[in-house]
């Protein structure tokens, strides 16, 4: 029985690995062949060169991909992208949510939310050899995580002495390999044009990751750089960025079976962990995820109820928890249904019998591997110990302690400093502080922290953080009111929420920390101790794991190589590349298949006139009388709107170019569907299909809808 | 162009009609070719036989179809043909709408609902020329509608005086034809068992007409006649019906592509209507329809709220409503995006040109066919001007005057007696008078008047009808406050509400009614006069219909004869035949197909707990469990519910057998799907598909969950 489970896994590994991948450009000559076969017309090999077309227009958002659609730096995502920028320029009276936003001309063009950057990468090269050098493969623990981290900052300051470039140094299969990214970070962005929510976030949370779908997902930015062609901070004497290489638009529209590949920063996947880590996952901390967002987000629509202000505030959130918690409980179903577990311990055991069965390799690997499983549930421990304490911690305490720790690190040198907390990192830490005037709402707040702290305080003693429990003036047993009165003193002892007094604390000494009576600055200092050590803590753990998962990784590739097959790294926020078609699927709900396309036919249908169904009249009323223009695909005899692709992406990839065989842009990437973004575990190749708004779509809305004739204009779509 | 339209209409009528029909069984061997084409293995010759195999098995319950599948006089039809038995014996201790109901012996068999009737159709004759002598086409206007009245009572007395039997004498295609059917009228109906209604009524009003669909629309009632064989009224002492004829049950589950037919009891169709009743229909009267429906179901739902017993009671009338109510709308939906008027405009011209095209056709029809036009005009002025009129009447009036009626009636001997208060039709009004006790609560319907009262007042007093103003003291003009006393005076001022009360007046002379001083009795009496002179003027005008319609009926049979194709009658009530495949569709929801078949897994993805999801636990649970024992679908994997056929069937079909090539049951039509219902008028070969409940899946609810062995055992099904 065991043994034809195995054989079982082997084969469906084998055949569903032909068809997934989040490829690193550099990769793409060893699969050119399979391009070429899916229908790729251009070069594969141009593909690789990322100052080139079409990769030179692909951009990272930092969370979300997207690229450039004109000489003059006009940026095209998703509609989720720009969301928070259009939340934040929002007013009751100006509600561009609900309205939507056309800049007819620079000048009107809106700063996007603070932090906002488009990164354009430059350099990418590997530099696993000077990370992980001689020495430091000698290190272990907190002593090796020093190390590395040593070397990440050297690597990163050598970098960015070209001004204006972000430079990173992430890993890649789980530690063993690190490669050094160059960016050029703009950091001016405006908001130039997002669809009224009705149309941008149709279907709202109701339609999120589900088919058929009818969400027009887009949103553009403009990146801004100083007169000499520099990124620069907000000016009004910058000008719009001109890029190297800019997306042309498909002039056909694509149809079913195309060739399509998208270009993006894929997040995060998880293709190849252990099944202790799957296991974790699944049964422990995906349902805590899911309880404790679903308490978040019934809190928060509570709190903010009867508030139009304060609910734009927290409207991101929302967006963003209610995403992410539709996305766990999805994959949670779709676990709960599978064999994924027993097929990914008899892939495990298959690989430990394969490393054991040769003399070499046991000695250079099985006691990695041992380790790695050790390892995996020492952190798994921590993680549920530290699960409450995550969410209860009162926003103005973790910008406090942010703002102390900012404070300590500033009295070392430079490359002394701990990653984070750099020169290089001042405007991000800048930003996030200043962003609490239009994302944090003390009521809101005190009642999310009340909620999870009775969770955190219902924990064992040994769970708790004695100096956390000092600090706050709280502990085990006390009642609701003792707790909201203890939260009390600690909201009105802080001047935190205060814009002006928060950001000047940006500036401060550590003595000036110590001194202050503010209340979270005090609770800051108090705990800051205490928080070191568990850091350090996590540290020495982290050291271990990079060596040993690292060795386990090297093992797995091993492995693959000697059976023919390439192996992607998972994805890691990283420039990646994804290629399949056009298609629908032949298992929809229960009674139905699902076709590649959705038309506006499917709007007029799903309309309510309010909620999450809210099209636009204008819109509704030229769905009614036809008024299509030269936007009707030619078999479907109406505007497609969405679209389903085979392509592997995962979040991150939000806002991904579609591109069609000759590069051209043929639509936006922005979604999977529910019953298979298990994908990002487990890549299941009859079930996996993303979501893309089509470009015909997107023109359509902006000619007949929203006269964004400017832009058309620009993008040459006239 | 107008020859090129006509040109398309022509090609379109032709390739669709291939596809449809309602069949009468003794047409079927001029589709026998077809029949067999389509892979029936049966003689077609053999469906022509009412009283043997299968006919005679199928049987009608007036308003639904049925069919008998025991030796003991055991019926299957949907669950909604039953609901209102169902009804009538819950109450709030043991509501058995909401448990289901499983009678495992005889004995535990419960009284249908009253009324209630099982027809077994025995013979079928064409008896146009004794209902249109030659006298009688000499005839018009009211002395025609007199002496076809006279004549078709004549038939049927002579019919019924084989006891226990039920005669009508129907006409076809308008008028032109009459057929005397014979039927056994069975009316000792008791039921036998119903699924609980999360499972009969699952997806509720939500999902009527739908597509995916999970319904498990069935239900079984038992034929009792005395112990000599006899139609006879409920008695302790009847025993189970013997029927000739009873269908087997299909061991090999049906699959898509197999053909499929199903044999009932449409109740209309009007697919030979001229393009004026179209207009009229779809730009008028469904309208109204609709508007009326939702307002009526507005108030019941108010009314009936915070009361259970109420709301029981209206349980009934409140589906009937919804069911029309959807279907209407959905067929003006279709009607809105169609060019159905266009076409049908095109075929009557071409119609019209046929018979002028020839003088000895052009003296025969021509002006008939301009009279009908005009006769239909005048039609719809009455149908506009006594619409709300409809709505407006109390209950208790209606019955008041059906009362007073019959005792006028029951004066003459019984053969002059008007058609439907003859000594036949006692038993159905006796039922009919009974049946309040359980469908009627004061309150609700004294809300329903006033509503619908106040637009009846609205209307010009030319349109309003004096005696029924005076006699309910009403004028246009009046307050709420007004209205609403002058209705509590009328509901205090009656008896009629108590149920021996009301039932006494079925045995009154009319002196008793006039001398009588009950407010609705009295208002009967009064308005007795003006009623029955617009029922003369409507003889009048139907006399002359009559004539005209069968003349341009006659025309059109004539005309598509001369291009070779038979014609069948618009549904009326009356045993038809209807084949075609199982298939799934390839337009569905935007972005989606419809496969054949639906499974039990979309019950477990559709189920909330509550409402119109609430499939029962043990249901769910054996859905999670696979407990599917041998009703499993070989490539589905589980067990199917519903599944698409392209059958031409209506409201009336409601419950017909679905039969496989060798004529064994595989399911029960219960539905059509939204938009294709407007097939009814304008059938689409394309578009239309009707919903089956699949067999399996009610014999896996029997076995699995509700556990009626006994009844699984007596179908042989063990």
């Amino acid at each position: 029985m065991k043994k034809s489970l195995l054989a079982l896994a082997v084969l469906s590994a084998t055949s569903a690995y032909a068809d997934e991948g989040m490829w690193m450009p550099q990769q793409l000559p060893q699969i050119a062949k399979q391009l070429k076969a899916a229908g790729l017309k251009l070069d594969p090999a141009s593909l690789t060169k990322l100052t080139e077309f079409p990769a030179g227009a692909i951009v990272s958002l930092g969370g979300c991909s997207a690229s450039f659609v004109s000489p003059q730096g006009l940026v095209v995502t998703n509609h989720h992208c720009v969301y928070d920028s259009v939340a934040q320029n929002s007013t009751p009276e100006r509600d561009l949510l609900a309205n939507g936003f056309v800049a007819h001309a620079l000048g009107e063009e809106l700063p996007a939310a603070p932090g906002s950057r488009i990164f354009v990468t430059k350099e990418v090269l590997n530099v696993t050899d000077k990370v992980v050098t001689p020495e430091v493969a000698k290190l272990s623990g907190k002593a090796r995580s020093d190390a590395i981290e040593k070397n990440q900052k050297a690597l990163i300051a050598a970098c960015e002495k070209d001004a204006g470039h972000r430079c990173t140094v992430p890993s890649f299969y789980g530690g063993l390999e690190f490669y050094q990214i160059k960016q050029l970070e703009i950091r001016d962005v405006r908001l130039v044009h997002a669809p009224p929510s009705g149309v941008g976030k149709f279907g709202g949370d109701t339609d999120n990751w589900m088919w058929p779908r009818h969400t027009g997902d887009y949103g553009f930015y403009r990146a801004y750089v100083s007169k000499d062609g520099k990124a620069a901070d907000f000016s009004k004497d910058n000008v719009p960025y001109v890029p190297q290489h800019f997306l042309k638009l498909a002039k056909e529209g694509v149809k079913d079976g195309d060739f399509v590949m998208a270009m993006g920063y894929p997040g995060r996947t998880n293709r190849h962990r252990l099944p202790s880590e799957v296991q974790f996952t699944f049964d422990w901390l995906y349902p805590a995820f899911v309880k404790a967002s679903g308490e978040t987000l019934a809190i928060i629509d509570r709190e903010t109820k009867d508030n139009k202000d304060t609910a734009l505030k927290y409207a991101g959130q929302v967006a963003s928890i209610n995403n992410y918690y539709k996305n766990r409980q999805g994959m949670l179903d779709s676990y709960a249904g599978s064999d994924f577990l027993a097929r990914k311990t008899a892939q495990h055991e298959e690989l430990k019998a394969w490393v054991n069965g040769d003399a070499k390799r046991k000695a250079e690997y099985a006691a990695d591997i041992a380790k790695v499983e050790h390892l995996i549930a020492e952190r798994d421990t921590a993680t549920k110990a530290n699960f409450n304490f995550g969410y209860a911690q009162p926003k103005l305490l973790s910008t406090a302690a942010m703002l102390y720790r900012l404070s300590v690190e500033s009295q070392k040198p430079d490359a002394e400093r701990k990653a984070g907390y750099q020169t290089r990192d001042l405007p991000r830490i800048k930003a996030r502080v200043a962003s609490l005037v239009r994302t944090y709402d003390a009521k809101v707040d005190k009642a999310l922290v009340m909620h999870h702290l009775k969770n955190y305080l219902a924990q064992p003693a040994a769970e708790q953080k004695p100096a956390f429990n000092a600090a706050l003036g709280i502990k085990s047993g006390m009642s609701d009111a003792e707790l909201s009165a203890a939260l009390d003193k600690l909201y009105a002892g802080s001047k935190l929420g205060n814009d002006a007094d928060r950001n000047a604390w940006l500036d401060k000494k550590p003595a000036d920390f110590q001194a202050s009576n503010d209340a979270f600055i005090k609770a800051a200092v108090a705990t800051f101790d205490s928080f070191m050590k568990d850091e350090a803590e996590e540290e020495e753990l982290g050291g271990k794991l990079q060596q040993a998962y690292g060795s386990y990784m090297k093992a797995k590739i091993a492995f693959m190589k000697s059976r023919g097959q390439a192996v992607y790294p998972d994805a890691n926020s990283t420039l990646r590349v994804t290629y399949g078609n056009v298609a629908g699927r032949p298992t929809g709900a229960d009674g139905t298949t699902w076709t590649a396309f959705t038309t506006v036919n499917g709007i007029a249908a799903k309309a309510t006139g309010k909620g999450e169904f809210n099209a636009p009249q204008a819109q509704l009323a030229a769905i009614k009388s036809k008024d299509f223009g030269k936007f009707v695909d030619p078999k479907l005899k109406t505007v497609p709107v969405n679209f389903l692709a085979t392509l592997d992406i995962t979040g991150g990839n939000s806002g991904s170019a579609a591109l069609n065989a000759k590069g051209e842009l043929i639509g936006l990437a922005f979604d999977g569907t529910l019953d298979s973004i298990i994908s990002d575990w487990d890549f299941n190749k009859a079930n996996t299909r993303d979501i893309q708004v089509d470009l015909r779509y997107i023109l359509w809305n902006m000619k007949h809808i929203d006269k964004a004739d400017n832009l058309l204009k620009e993008m040459g779509a006239e």
